[in-house]
C-alpha cells in the first residue's frame, strides 16, 4: 500500500518534472537541436552484420552495463524467492520448477550468458538473436512452446524533451518468464512488490499473466510520456499565437519528431499485443487473454493520442507560418502609411525648394502658411483613409 | 406528449444558445484560447495509476458530485417502481427481479458502492476497473453474460464553443441494465417519461431494448452539436471571406481542435456500436438489433458529418492564407504606386534645387510651369498606367 | 420515340442551363456565399428529435408540398392502369394483386397516410420512420421480405452553381414498389413512358426490375451534373490563370464545397448499391442483379469523376496561391526598380541643392550638364542591370 | 522479323517524337491550355441518355469513322485465313467453326451492325450496350459463357503532351473473340503478323490466348507514354529550378493533369485484369491465365511509376513555390539595401539645403568635404554591414 | 572469422564514405541535378518491346558486362565444390545431383545462354523472360516446382547520393538455386564464406535455406543504405535551419526522390517475401519459413524507417519554406525602419529648404538647433518604438 502511495506521488513528480523541462527547451535552455539524436534511434543499425549467419548472439547496441545483472524471482501462492545470481547456471533450475519462474537479464554484450540460456530453454536460435540485436519492431513471434515478446520500453530525457528507447525482451514458457533490458532500472518495481504481498491475484495465476502484468507495467508508461508531450503541446501553442519566433517554431519541429519516433514504436506494439491478445498458444490462458486485451486496449488509446496530438502540430506549423505572413503584413502596412504620407509631401516641399527665377508663389505673404495647411489637409486625409481602410 | 414538445422546444433553445456562443466568440467576447483546456480532454490521466494491480476500483477522474447519488427503475408491462436510494444494498433486488431494473448511478469516487455492485452483479474486475476509470476510448467489451459498453456523453460549453465529455458506462445483464456516470444531470429523462407512460413498445421488451434505448439518447444528443458548430464554422467562413484577421483563423483553429477531439471520440464509438449490432451474446434479441443497426447508421451520419465540417474547416484555413496574401499584395501595390509616382518627380523638383550657378532653365520665365506640366503629365500617366494595370 | 427525344433535349438544354449559371457565378451575377446554405445540407437534423421513440413517422424536413399526393400504376404484360388517387385505401389493393404494382407518395408530412401504408404493407416500424426523416444516408436496409433503399435525389440550382438535395425512399416487397418523394416532380417520366408502350422488356418483368430502372434513372440524372460541374471547373481554371482575382478563389472554394457535398452523398450510395447488387433477398432475382451491378458501376464511376474534379479544385487552389505570389513578386520589382533607379539621383541633386558656401563644383559652368551626363549614366546602366536581371 | 524490328524502331521514332513534343510545350510553341480539353475526358457524357432502356445500342462518342470496317482473321496451327469484309453476315461464320476467330470492328454508330452482332453471337443486352457507349471505365464483365473487357486504349498528342484515350472492348467466347473500336489504327499489328507466321506458339493456342495477347499488346503501349510523361517531367524539373517562370509552372500543373488522368484509367484497369487473371469462367484456361498474371503485374508496375511521377510533379509546384518565395526574397534585399543606404544619406544633404540664416555648418570651408566624408563613411558602413549579413 | 571481420569493417568504411559523400553533395561539390537520372530509374523501359511475344528472352537492360559469367557452388554436409565455368553445358548437372546446387549467372545479354538454362531446367517462358527484362516490379511468382523471386539488389552511388539499382533473379529448384545478376560483384561473398567453412548450419540444409541466405544478404545491404540517407537527413536538417539557401532546398529534394524511389522498390518486395514467408510450395520447408519470416520482418522495419526519413524531409521542406518567410520578414523590418525613421525627417528638412520669402523661422536664431532637437526627438522615439515592438 505504502509502496503504491509512492509511486503515484513519483508519477506526480515525473509529471512535474517533464513540464519544468518542456518549459527550458522553450525557453530556449537547451537547445533543441542539441539532443537531436534522431538518427541514432532511427535508423537502427543493422540487425544483424551483413554476412553474419543467423542465429548469432552478437549485441547490436551499445554496451549500457559493466557487467550483466541476473536477476531471479520463483513463487506459487504459498510463497516467493527472490535472488541475486552471480552466474547464469544457478537460474536455469525454473525451467523444471512447477513454481512460476522469472529469470531478469540486465545487460545483453555476454554472449556466454545469451548462449548458456537459449540452450538450457530450448530457445530458437533466430529468437535469441533477436533478443540479442535491439532496435527491433515490436513483434510477437509464436514459436509452438515459446513465445518471444519485443517490446519498446520508453522513457523521456526530462531536460530535453526527447524520448529515449530500450528494448525489453519477453520469452514465455510453460511456467517461467525471461526478460532481457539493456542496462538496469525498470518499471516492474510495482509488479516486483505485488508478488512479494502474499494476497493479490498474481501470485495465484501462471506464467502468462505474468508476462500480461509485466506489459502492462511497460505501457502504463506511456501514458506519463504523453502527459509530458501534451504539457509540452499546449505551451508551444499559446507560443506560436503569442511569440511566432523560429525557436518557437523549431520547438514544434522537435515535438512533431518526438511524436514521429513515437508513433513509430507504437505502431508495431499495436499489432504485436493485438497477435497476443488473440494467439492459440496453449501458452496463455483465455482469462489471461481478457486482460492482455484491455492492454491492447490502452495502447490503441496512446496511439489515438499520438495521432491527435500530431495533427495538433501540424495545425500550429500552419498558424506559425500564417502568423508570420500576418506579421510581414503589418510590417508592410507601416512602411506603406509611412511613405504614402510623407513621399507626396516631400515631392510638394521639393518644388518650393526649387531656385526658378519666376516662382510668383513664393513672394506671397501667406504662401507659407498655405503650403502648411495644404500639407496638413493631405496628410491628414491620408491617415484618416489609412484608419478607415483597418491598416493603422 | 406535453413533454416530447417541452424536449424539442429545448433543442431548439439550445441551438439559438450555441449560435450564441458561436457569436461570443467570434466577437472576441470570450478568448478562445482561455477554454482550450485540450490537454485535459486529449491526454487522458493513466487509466489506471502505474504500478496498481488490474482491477482496482480507483476513480481517476476528478470527483464531480459530493455523494454518490443511486437511482432505481423497475418495470414490466403491468407496472413501473421508481425509486431514489439511500444506500447501495437497496438496489442489489433487481438482479433476482423478473422484471426488467435499470439502477443508474450518479459519481464514481465512492470505492465500497462500487465493489458492493461488482460483487453482487457478480461482473468482472476488468470490467468494473473500466468503469471506475474515465477517460476509456468508447467501446463494447463482452463477457459472455455481462456487456459493458462505454459511451462518451458530449456536452456543449455554450459560451466558448468548447466540447465537453462525461464517460457513460452502461451494463447490461439478463434482466437489468447498469448506468454510470460521473455526476448529476443527462440526456435520459425522454427515455424515463417513455418507460412511465403506459403505452409505447418500451415496457414490453427486454433489458437489451432499454441499453438500445439509452444509447439512442445519447447519439440524439451529438446532433445539437453538430448544429453546433455547424453554425460556428457557417459564422466563421464568412467571417474569413470578409475580415480575415487573425482572430478569424484563431476561430478557425479553435473549431478544428474541436472537431479533432469529437472525431478521436466517435471512432470508436462506431467500432463499439457495430460490434454491439453484431455481437452473438445471447442477451441481445435479433429484433433489438435492427434498432441497434439503426442507431449505429446515425453515429456514421455524425461522423461523415463532422469529417466534411474538417474538410471545411481545412479550406477555410487555406482562404485565410491566400487572403492575407492578397491583401499583403494590396499594399504592395499601393505602396508601388505612390512611390512610383512621386519618387520620380521629387527628383525632378530636386534638380532644380541644386544651387549651381549657371542652369539656364533657371531664368526662363516659362519654365516653371513648364516643370509643372511635364510633372503632371508623368505622373498622369504613371497613374494612367497603374489603372490600365489594374493596381488602383 | 417522340418523349425518348424531348428527353435528350431536355438534357442539352439543362447542360446549356448548367454552363450559363456557372458563367453567372464566374461573372459576379450571383454571389456563390448568398446561396452557400452548405449547413442545411451538411447537418442535418436530428433524424427523430431527442427523446422520441424509435419508429415515430414524423417528417423531419421542411413540408415541400401542400397536400400529399398518390399516383398508382399497375401493370403486367397484357396491360397496364394508372390512376392518380385521392385517398390512401384505394391504393392498398396492389399488395394482393398479382401484376407489379407501383405506388409514388409525392409528400411526407401526413402521418395518417404512412401510417395506413405501413400498416397494410407490413412495414417494420423502423423502415417507415426512415422514410419519413429526411436527411439519410442512402443505405440498403433488408427487413427479410422488404427491402428498403434510401437514395439521394441530386437537382442543380442553375443560377447559383448549388446542388439541390431530395431524398428517395424505394421499398420493394414480393409484387410492389413504393416510392416516397418529398416533393412532386420527378426524373421518373421516362420509366413510365417505357411502362405505357406496350413493347419493351419492362412490362415482362418484375418488381425488382422496376426497382432497378427507378434508381437507374436517379443515377443517370447524376451525369448532367457532373457535366455542369465540370464546365464549371473548366470555366474557373481559365479564370486563375489569366486573373487571379479573389472572386475567383471564392468561386473554386464554392466548387470544391459542392463536390464535397457530392461526394458525400455518393460514397454511401456506392455500399448501397453494392449491397443491393449482391443481396441474397428471394425479392430479387438474379438477371435483374445483373443490371444492379451495371448501375453500381455507374455511380462508382461518377464518383471517380468528382474525385478528379477534386483534385483538379485542389491543383487551382494551388495554382490561385502561386499566381497570388508571382504578383506579389511583379509588383515589388517594379517598386525596387523605380526606387533603386531614382533614389540614388535624388541624393545626388540633393548634394548640389546644399547651401555651404563653399562647394567648388557649383561655379564651374559645365557642372551642371555634368551632372545631368553622370545621372543619365547611372539611371541608365541601372535600367540597363535590372533589363539584364529580367526584372522589367 | 523484319515487321518486328520496324515496330522497335518505330517506338524509338516514338520516344523521339514524344520528346520533342515534350519541347515543344516547354518552349511555349503550343500553349499548354489550349489543348486543355480535360473536362470532355473526365466527365463522359451520360452512359446512356436518361431514359433510354438499357440495352440500347446507341453509340455515345462522337463518330470518328465515315463507314464501319469489319475485318475477320480465323486460324489454327494449320492455317490462317483474313479477310475485310463488305457486310456483317460474312463475319457470322466464325461462331460455329473450330478454328479460333477474331472479329475487329472498327467504328460503332451503325446499330444495325451491333444488333446483328449481338443476336447472332448471343450476346447479353447489357454486355453490347457497354460496348456502343464509350467511356466506360475500364472492366470485366463475366456473363457465363461470354466474358466482356474493356480497356482504354491511350495514345498521346504529340504535340501538346496530351493523353487520347480510345475504348478497346473485347468479348470473348468459346472459340472466337470480337474487338470493337471507335477508329481504324491499333496497336494489335504486331499480334497479326505473329498470327500470320506459321511458327510460334499463338497460333496453336484458344480464343483465351488471343484475347491475352491483345490486352498485351494494348498495355505494352502505356510504356511508351509514360516514357514520354517520364522525359517531360524531368524537363521540367529543371526549368522550375533554373528559371521558375509562370509558364513552368503552367506546365507541371500540365503534367499533373494528365498523370491525373492516366491514373483514372489505369486503376480500374488493374482491377478488371486481377478478375481476368483469377477469373473461373471455363473460358480461360489455367495456362493462360498465368499470362494474364504477367500483363497484370505489367499494369501495376505502370501505375507504380504513375504515382512516383505524381509524388515528382507534386515535389516540382512546392519547388516552384519556394522558388518564388526565394526570388522575392532577393528582389526585397535589393530594394532594402538600396533605401538603407540612400534615404539616410538624402535627409543628411536636405539639412544642409535647409535655408535658415543661422546655421553655422554652411559658412566653414571645410564643411562640405567634411559632409562628402560622413556620407561615404555612412553608406560604407552600412554597404559593408549588408555584405556581412550576405544580403549582397 | 578473420573474412568476417573485414566484412564488418568494409560496413564501417562503406558508412564513412557515404557520410563524406553527403558532405559533399551538401557542399556543392557534385552538385544533385547532375546526377538526377531519375527517370532512367522510374520509368522502365517496356518489359518487352511492343509487338515482342511472350517469352522472349531479349535483355531489356544496357549491357554491363562483356562476357556471361558463370559460377557453380554444389554442396552437402560433406563437402564443397566451386568452379568457375566457361560454358553453359558443364553447369547442368546440377539439376540431378543430390547435392545443393548453386549456379551464378552474372551477365543476362547472351540469349543462347539463358535459353539454354530454360531448356534444360524446365523453367516456363514467362519465367525467363522477367529474368532477362530487367526492372521488374519485385515480386514472386510460383510455378509449381519453381520459384521466381525478383529483388532489387541497391547500392549507394557515394559521391552524388544517388541509389542504383540492379536486379536480382532467384529461381528455386527441388535441390538448387540460380542467381541472375546484371553484372560482377555482389553482396554474396559472406554466404559463400560460410558455405566454404565446414561448420555452420547452412551446409546441412537444403536449397530452400540457400535462397534464403541470398536474400538475407540483399536485405543486411539496405540498413547501410539506411544509415547513409540518415546521416545525409540530420545534415541536411542542421543546414536548413542554419544556412537556408536554395541549394539546402535542392538538397533536401534529391533526397525526398531517392526516398520516393526506395519506397517505390521496397513495398513490392515487402508483398514478394510476405507471400515467400506464407507460400505453401513443397519447395520451400517450414523450418526455413521461420528464417523467411525473420527477412520479411527486416523489409518492414527498412520500409517504416523509409517512411519517416520522408516525414522529417517533408518537415524540412516546411521549415525552409517558412524559414524563408520568416527571412523576408526580417529585410522587410529593416527597410520600414530605414524609411520610417528617416522619409518624415527628409520631409522636415525639406520644408525649411522651401525658398518662400516669407518664412518666419528662417530668421530666428535658435530655429536650426531647434530644428536638429525636433529630429532627434523625432528620430529617437521612432527608433524606440520599433525597439519595443521588436522589430530591432
Amino acid at each position: 500500500m505504502s509502496s503504491h502511495r509512492s509511486v503515484t506521488s513519483g508519477v506526480q513528480e515525473a509529471a512535474l518534472a517533464l513540464t519544468q523541462a518542456a518549459l527550458n527547451v522553450l525557453n530556449g535552455a537547451v537547445h533543441p537541436l542539441k539532443s537531436a539524436r534522431v538518427m541514432g534511434r532511427l535508423v537502427l543499425r543493422p540487425v544483424h552484420r551483413p554476412g553474419t549467419p543467423p542465429g548469432a548472439l552478437i549485441h547490436t547496441g551499445t554496451r549500457k552495463v559493466d557487467e550483466v545483472r541476473l536477476r531471479i524471482l520463483e513463487y506459487d501462492a504459498e510463497g516467493l524467492r527472490e535472488e541475486q545470481l552471480s552466474s547464469v547456471t544457478e537460474a536455469l533450475s525454473i525451467r523444471d520448477s512447477t513454481r512460476v519462474g522469472w529469470l531478469n537479464v540486465d545487460g545483453l554484450h555476454d554472449e556466454e550468458i545469451l548462449r548458456g540460456i537459449r540452450d538450457h530453454f530450448g530457445l530458437h536460435p533466430l529468437l535469441m538473436e533477436d533478443v540479442a540485436s535491439v532496435g527491433q519492431r515490436a513483434k510477437l513471434d509464436d514459436y509452438d512452446d515459446r513465445i518471444l515478446l519485443s517490446l519498446p520500453m520508453l522513457s523521456f530525457h526530462r531536460e530535453s524533451l526527447t524520448l529515449e528507447v530500450e528494448q525489453l525482451s519477453l520469452i514465455l514458457g510453460p511456467a517461467w518468464v525471461l526478460t532481457f533490458q539493456e542496462r538496469v532500472g525498470d518499471v516492474f518495481e510495482p509488479v516486483r512488490e505485488r508478488l512479494r504481498s502474499a494476497h493479490g491475484r498474481i501470485r495465484s495465476r501462471g506464467a502468462d499473466y505474468l508476462a500480461y502484468a509485466l506489459v502492462d507495467a511497460v505501457v502504463d508508461g506511456y501514458f506519463a510520456i504523453l502527459e509530458g508531450l501534451g504539457d509540452a503541446a499546449e505551451e508551444m501553442e499559446g507560443r506560436v499565437i503569442e511569440d511566432p519566433t523560429p525557436e518557437a517554431l523549431l520547438g514544434v519541429n522537435h515535438l512533431k519528431r518526438e511524436l514521429l519516433i513515437l508513433r513509430k514504436f507504437l505502431w508495431p506494439l499495436r499489432e504485436a499485443l493485438g497477435a497476443f491478445s488473440r494467439t492459440e498458444s496453449p501458452l496463455v490462458s483465455e482469462s489471461t487473454q481478457i486482460f492482455v486485451r484491455d492492454v491492447h486496449d490502452h495502447v490503441i488509446q496512446v496511439i489515438d493520442t499520438v495521432e491527435t496530438l500530431r495533427d495538433l502540430a501540424s495545425g500550429m506549423s500552419d498558424l506559425y507560418l500564417s502568423s508570420v505572413g500576418q506579421r510581414t503584413n503589418e510590417v508592410m502596412k507601416v512602411l506603406t502609411v509611412m511613405a504614402s504620407i510623407f513621399i507626396p509631401l516631400t515631392f510638394l516641399v521639393g518644388v518650393y525648394g526649387m531656385n526658378f527665377e519666376f516662382m510668383p508663389e513664393l513672394g506671397i505673404r501667406w504662401a507659407y502658411p498655405a503650403v502648411w495647411g495644404v500639407m496638413l489637409a493631405l496628410g491628414g486625409s491620408m491617415f484618416w483613409y489609412f484608419k478607415k481602410s483597418k491598416w493603422i
